[in-house]
């Protein structure tokens, strides 16, 4: 799915309540609607368009009544800061309708042995929780400091620019490598005043750049340092 | 800030794009305005919003011509899946404004000490960026491992409760640890029809309880195998 598409989505507040409800447990859409106080009319357009999205998908019980579940697995990530602003969506796989093994091995499971292996499994979701937070910290500091590295680096390039051009190339080259006609589009410059700074720039030693499918990619220069 | 709140403003394209170009660069009315091909009335207002949350922030040039930039740093995050629809947001505290060490430290950089400066940085930079890809990485992993658990125990539930509310009450158990209070709002029943089952449950020696500040919280028992 376009992330986007999912922002737009997640940007109405009763299809929000509507996923938060699905995720804890599969409705009716009557009980959607008696539960969120909201018209079943209303409710179905939403379940339509989250249906539509592939987000949620619909069943049908012994007594013929529809109804829905979340379909599936996915992360949304903004990180948002004054030098980035990215929108990660990852779907992620996991082996439900895989079978084989496990049913058979179901079969063979007692009352007795199915609560041990019941205790055995909440534990490990325990662990799991923790290992979540945990990412979660790291992934907040990670950010921290690229952020501060970011604020020193605009430091030093004003030192080392000899004109504003310079800066922002520099500036550019630093968040990404990037190609001459993706920053002439960004910097809304002609590509021959491009082409002289990064030629300069490339002299001074502070820029290089690599050939990638027949393109030209610069990149602030790799001293080296940075190869584990 | 709320995570409903940025949901809601992330849910406009517009007010996406806006956020897009400000993190490449502060920029002012009419540059947004022209770069998004949107009517400066209709940018206006999308920032006065995204300044009312604290989004972006606005100064003004020497020209007294007021620009825009992000103001914070943030990282939103939605874990959909059938089991779990959980939205956090967190506010990266960075020492932008500290001062202290750095100015007067920058003070000293020549130019050659500043170029040597810029390429450890950026080197740093990159390092960061390949670190934010693993923990990426095992996050995915964590969710998917985390939805087949799940899906393991609802087998196991179904094998070792003896009605659909013990069915149901191990279920909420299994994704929280929960007082009967939300248990009854949750899923609709009396106070009494699920402390009988809790009663039974833990007798059988799946559930257990502890007291946090003066509430009975019930959850699946913990055998003792996670606590490393």
């Amino acid at each position: 799915m376009d992330p986007a598409k999912l922002l737009d989505i997640l940007g109405n507040e009763n299809r929000r309540r509507i996923i938060q409800l699905l995720a804890s447990r599969p409705c009716y859409v009557s009980e959607i609607s008696g539960r969120l106080g909201v018209g079943p009319k209303a409710i179905i357009s939403h379940l339509d368009l989250l249906e539509q999205a592939g987000i949620i998908e619909c069943s049908v019980d012994e007594q013929r009544r529809k109804y829905f579940n979340i379909a599936n697995n996915m992360r949304l990530e903004v990180l948002l800061s004054p030098y980035t602003y990215t929108v990660t969506l990852h779907d992620i796989h996991f082996n439900r309708e895989k079978g084989g093994e496990t049913p058979s091995k179901k079969e063979t499971l007692d009352r007795e042995e199915s609560s041990t292996l019941l205790l055995k499994l909440s534990s490990r979701l325990r662990e799991l929780k923790k290992r979540q937070e945990e990412l979660t910290q790291m992934q907040q500091q990670l950010q921290a400091e690229y952020t501060e590295i970011m604020d020193q680096c605009l430091d030093s390039i004003e030192k080392v620019a000899t004109n504003p051009i310079e800066c922002e190339l520099l500036f550019e080259l630093l968040r990404n490598e990037t190609t001459l006609a993706s920053l002439c589009y960004n910097l809304r410059l002609h590509p021959s005043v491009i082409n002289a700074s990064l030629t300069a720039l490339e002299k001074r030693g502070f820029i290089e750049y690599s050939i990638k499918n027949n393109q030209y990619y610069w990149k602030i220069r790799e001293t080296g340092a940075e190869n584990e």
